[in-house]
């Protein structure tokens, strides 16, 4: 943790808007926040979310070191679009989109002259959204990713406007992590964008054959609840994501497919051993993710 | 929740079977414990699991009300022998295993003449195993399938055998389901095995990718971390239960496959109503199974 700006402007004041806000609060930021919906702004504020909520984008950027996009993918140009004519040469804009490739290029063309975009992606979220549920430790100890590349403003200043995006997540308790976006893309569809896929694809199943069979879901243990959680996440955000990311996550999805091609095989044929090697292998891909991510399994347990 | 049994006896003291000592001894019975592994017995005698813990499983077996076979279906017939010598006519003999097709047959075989049979399954589990992982509210709120028409022994005595177990089970806090086998297992294929199986896939595809760029685990976030948790789960039991259920298996991994191509499709060109369509089928599978099953989210809150 480290002192955070002194004061930031977030628009967008849903789940990860409202948890960078409290974090930002709780270290000493003054926060301007807004949101499109005016009943978000009415809650935001009944919340004490931020230090004030304006009526309008415009109003919440004068003085702020960083101004941060706090909306999904589909809704940032116009969400820069809003703010563009408010800022000031020097200023800079930042994002917490699911995906990278793009990104840079739809909220700069929106922007003046002389502000500077960084583009991030905080690794945290819940299924839960709005502003009810955010929560200032949300960021505690996850990463963030900013691509420093593709940081877009006027020359030599990118590598200051860099820091002071870093600095501000640092003060949320996030780690900062630099990648291209492309690599972002690639990564995120696979350990994100993947998962998701994969439960509304089971429940899509389970949901026909209870169709069939109703009462069938009655019976579910705790196999599917851990589905129900995933696919209990915004739809909206997902379609934008996967419309997005689309063709790392059709590479993703065709890994997996041949994956699960492969664990059919093996139950087809009665394969005891394959069976366990590749169990092992799951058990062996686990313990990684456990050990290098605490942070990320430790709400399950 | 009832009175229990006056004696059960309990052959296997893993998670399950552990988790239901600790149900009965809190519900008044006695228990007489034993498990093949050695180092079990000794821990399950050290947390004080059961009344007594014998080192013999047909010591075990005198005087109890219900001989419950606490073992992974691919064990089942192994421990029905060594306890067949020991049981008496009318004695009440039950199991928890995960598939339901076949192990009437298994059992009864090893099983002397005048014991009756009664196939269960409780609905009830955690990524955890091993006497140290039971608790005695394991089963509470949960469902217990019970097949009253594959209940096997002498003409008469089948019906109220079914209901000395499921008394025991509701003892335990347990709500008992009668289903047949064929059912159950087209079932549990689809609400439990599939599940697994999905998540087994996820984690084989992200280890290959994980090979190929060691690291990219560390950027996994929540979405990972719920098949992170499925996948932890006892390797030998799911290989046994994949073995046991094949063809209903095979049924639902190919139900999966349609169901995820269809959502590639739809990724693949661009179908923006169509995801959105996909996803909130989704949801209101959710909405079902959270609505009729809320003790099995209740955990992930």
């Amino acid at each position: 943790m480290s002192t955070g700006p002194s004061r930031v402007a977030i628009v967008g004041l849903g789940l990860i808007g409202s948890s960078l806000s409290r974090a930002l609060l709780a270290a000493g930021s003054q926060v301007a926040g807004w949101d499109a919906d005016p009943e978000v702004r009415r809650r935001a504020r009944a919340l004490g979310v931020a230090t004030e909520v304006f009526e309008e984008a415009a109003q919440a950027v004068p003085g702020a070191e960083v101004v941060v996009l706090a909306v999904p993918v589909g809704a940032l140009a116009e969400a820069a679009g809003r703010i563009g004519g408010s800022l000031r040469a020097g200023q800079v804009v930042t994002d917490v989109g699911s995906t990278k490739v793009g990104v840079a290029e739809a909220v700069h063309g929106a922007l003046p002259e002389g502000a500077i975009f960084v583009p991030g992606h905080p690794i945290a979220g819940t299924e839960r959204s709005g502003p009810g549920a955010g929560r200032a430790e949300l960021f505690a100890g996850r990463k963030v990713v900013l691509c420093p590349a593709d940081a877009r403003g006027p020359a030599g200043e990118a590598g200051a406007a860099v820091e002071r995006v870093a600095r501000m997540w640092q003060a949320a308790g996030a780690e900062p992590v630099a990648l291209s976006p492309v690599d972002h893309d690639r990564i995120f569809a696979l350990v994100s964008h993947l998962p998701h896929a994969v439960a509304y694809a089971l429940m899509a199943t389970v949901w026909r054959a209870e169709s069939e069979r109703p009462g069938l879901l009655t019976l579910s243990a705790g196999g599917l609840a851990d589905y129900v959680r995933i696919a209990a996440s915004n739809p909206v955000m997902w379609r934008d994501v996967f419309l997005a990311n689309r063709m790392p996550v059709l590479e993703a999805i065709d890994a997996y497919a041949s994956e699960l091609d492969r664990l059919r095989e093996l139950v087809a044929t009665a394969d005891a051993d394959g069976l366990m090697a590749y169990f092992e292998a799951a058990a062996e891909a686990r313990r990684r993710a456990v050990g290098e991510a605490p942070a990320s399994t430790e709400t399950h347990r």
